[in-house]
């Protein structure tokens, strides 16, 4: 419920147009699966500039109002979500192309753009935009900056941040800073753009990016190969990497969400598959295929079972269902908790396997899928969004999950961020000097804590505060 | 000259094979290119490993002892020369391999290995650390991480920073920091390891680092063509990129430097040649051959002359030629003063005539070369190093070139990063809340400012401090 008082204040700073006073509801929740995390917003603002940005930040901060930026709100970990009032900033109207020269492969483009309406530029140039997150056609940008997100082609690719070359970034207590831009190399300052993105909107509200491109692949080819067990499917992923083979893209799921997603792939599923591996090879026609043909003959050993389409159409129609499995997961018992942890590659295996176990002692059918390639597991505990026990039981299970994902040596994050979600688990994984240096970077950015409050917190003891 | 007293008490925290009693001006200086830039120190320590580095740095907090971290000393913009005293931290003994997984694509190395040696142990296990400064058989990695090192085939494959992904690293008052790992997407935290890297040892001493490695590329096929005018070459250069081919290496020298270097060109130079671009093609053999067909036909448009070797002597040869660039050019007058901007691809022959037009304002020869597909020249001014007329005239002419740099929308610095050369110079590309965050950073990481003082700070007014 937003406050008429608080509207009456922005309209001092902002037009009419930029403030929403009916269906302000779209704008507290997000995507935290099995969670239904919803917050409270004094008002929802949607700026239709950089500067009614700047204007809003200067304000909120001469008021000591919080601010909570939000992109397509696709997020899992609660990142954009108000939890308690303050202004939400949606970026969905600042959806310009500032420029584009495809044939220096560089655009900027403003925060709101969906991510899929970039790749959508790329590829009518013949570019590539190569991160490809879930939820494309939702999220933003400017959220994909903030979360750094990845993707199955983060393989070969990297993540987000890795095609960002400037930004233009809102800071407290108000400025429009911009670093780097259509340049592709800079180390005059510390780096400040990489600073930003991933920081989850708790250092400033990203307004707008440079983006490098590449021209897009000729052609891409998946291979996907089912094994009967985990260990012959972590060792087939093992051996691409072992025979240098540079695949797009290397993802797995296990035998139960090969058992939820199972009945829409769109090839037969041997009854004996407890695990497939989807491995891409790319490039020109005739590279793409010779790598196609060592995926192939690597991936074969071992397996019950290979699909591998080489049409169009039958190419999409697999990564359709790839992009499926996540909601067919969750189709199993109406929601889920899964934590996007990531471990060393050779401790991959175990990490699968311990999911599982983790979830044996809480009681919860759990199950993994993700970006093998990358170690980056999205590990599942089935529960009934209603079902407190086991959404209880499922907190506990996550603790666990991120204290394995340590102990292997790993992150407890790969790609959905801290939010409000993973609030204190850094501190797991980093020690007391890097925590201090986490907290001291904040305050330089944001001296009276009022971005995105409650989010991306490094340490149980700050989340108290 | 190194203090006798402070010596001594060094030993109540570093074994006496750490520190340095002769041969101590071996590591005062750096190449600082026709400037002679020397420095002293009240001791040099050779630490043996990353708690001894940490015992200095926490001796030299809590005596107030500057402490200057330093690599194999072939930086370009004095950054690890001692300029007032205090502690040369060298990391040269500080050079073994933690781990080497070549089968998993990666290695942890600590930080005063030299950058030819992480490039051997990778290659001779058929792997790739692409990363390719000048001077690799010298520079450190711990070095090329502080400065985030380019390189001819950053064009494809990026700076140093994109190829780590873990950094052990000693920040104040001494305490050992990890951040990352052996993993290849962290989300967890703020990006610290980008912070680290490319902070020029202002913010920490980088003492490890594990890096990624890839498949090394089956075949490299360079092409060279020679063109008559700077804009017939410039255009040839986006060509490559209008094509849509992604050359691992996109290099270019200018008529005068073309001069400097030409007669031991491994192939005849055409009289009228005034420019020449060198594109190399990689990848498996066919993709690498398929590649070079292609950019012979783009280059060969209006070119002069072309040369394309096949053979992997005549392929070494050229490169062997493009790394002896700088020194041809360094023996016209036996000193340069050469600063490494950034501009817009689009922008690269503007950047090219308007260093010779700063030159002759100052009555200098100039020439420029480099990385051209990243908008990256090493923009020159020609000056006998003993001509202080000429030097004067030379530190007027470069600031003309940062001022160049910033009003095409480019950076002061690719690759050489600012040291003491280019101190002040980022407040010309950065606003003033951008800058503050800088110091504010450096206070965060550093507050007594004991670390590398002098260096890389971004305005005059922090340098006068």
């Amino acid at each position: 419920v937003a406050s008429a008082a608080l509207e009456r204040d922005l309209g001092s700073v902002l037009p009419p147009e930029s403030i929403v006073l009916e269906g302000t509801a779209a704008y507290l929740g997000d995507e935290t699966e099995g969670r239904g995390l919803h917050g409270r917003a004094d008002a929802v603002v949607l700026p239709g500039s950089a500067d009614e940005v700047a204007h809003v930040l200067a304000w909120c901060y001469e008021h000591d109002v919080p601010l909570v930026p939000r992109g397509g709100g696709t997020g899992f970990a609660g990142g954009a979500v108000p939890l308690d009032g303050g202004v939400v900033v949606g970026l969905e109207r600042l959806a310009g192309i500032r420029a584009f020269e495809p044939l220096l492969w560089r655009i900027c483009v403003e925060a709101g753009m969906t991510t899929a309406t970039v790749r959508r530029l790329a590829r009518e140039n013949g570019l590539l935009f190569p991160p490809d997150p879930g939820a494309a056609e939702q999220s933003q940008i400017g959220g994909n900056i903030a979360t750094n997100a990845g993707g199955p082609h983060t393989f070969k690719y990297g993540t987000t941040g890795s095609w960002v070359t400037g930004l233009e970034v809102v800071v407290p207590p108000g400025e429009i800073v911009s670093v780097g831009g259509s340049i592709r190399k800079d180390v005059a300052g510390y780096d400040l753009k990489s600073l930003v993105v991933g920081s989850e909107g708790t250092l400033g509200i990203v307004t707008a990016a440079w983006l490098r491109l590449i021209p897009a692949p000729e052609a891409t080819f998946p291979v996907a190969a089912f094994y009967a067990a985990t260990h012959e499917g972590c060792a087939a992923i093992e051996r691409v990497l072992g025979n240098g083979l540079v695949a797009a893209a290397l993802e797995y799921l296990d035998r139960t969400t090969l058992k939820a997603a199972g009945s829409s792939f769109p090839a037969a599923v041997p009854s004996e598959a407890a695990f497939v591996v989807i491995a891409e090879a790319d490039g020109s026609r005739s590279e793409a295929d010779g790598l196609r043909d060592d995926l192939l003959d690597v991936l074969a050993d071992g397996a019950v079972a290979v699909h591998a389409p080489t049409e169009p159409s039958t190419i999409a129609e697999l990564w359709r269902w790839r992009e499926g499995v996540s909601i067919a997961v969750t189709a199993q018992r109406g929601g889920k908790v899964s934590e996007d942890i990531v471990v060393p590659l050779d401790r991959l295996g175990e990490a699968i396997e311990e999911t599982l176990a983790i979830g044996a002692r809480h009681g919860l059918p759990a199950c993994s899928f993700g970006h093998a390639g990358d170690g980056n597991l999205h590990s599942t505990f089935l529960v009934a969004p209603d079902d407190e026990d086991a959404l209880a039981e499922a907190a506990l299970a996550a603790e666990e999950l991120f204290a394995l994902a340590v102990r292997l040596g790993g992150s407890i994050s790969g790609e959905h961020g801290v939010g409000w979600v993973k609030r204190g688990q850094l501190a797991r994984q980093w020690g007391p000097r890097a925590l201090e240096l986490h907290a001291e970077i904040k305050r330089a950015f944001d001296p009276k804590g009022l971005l995105n409050p409650g989010k991306k917190l490094a340490t149980h003891e700050a989340a108290r505060i």
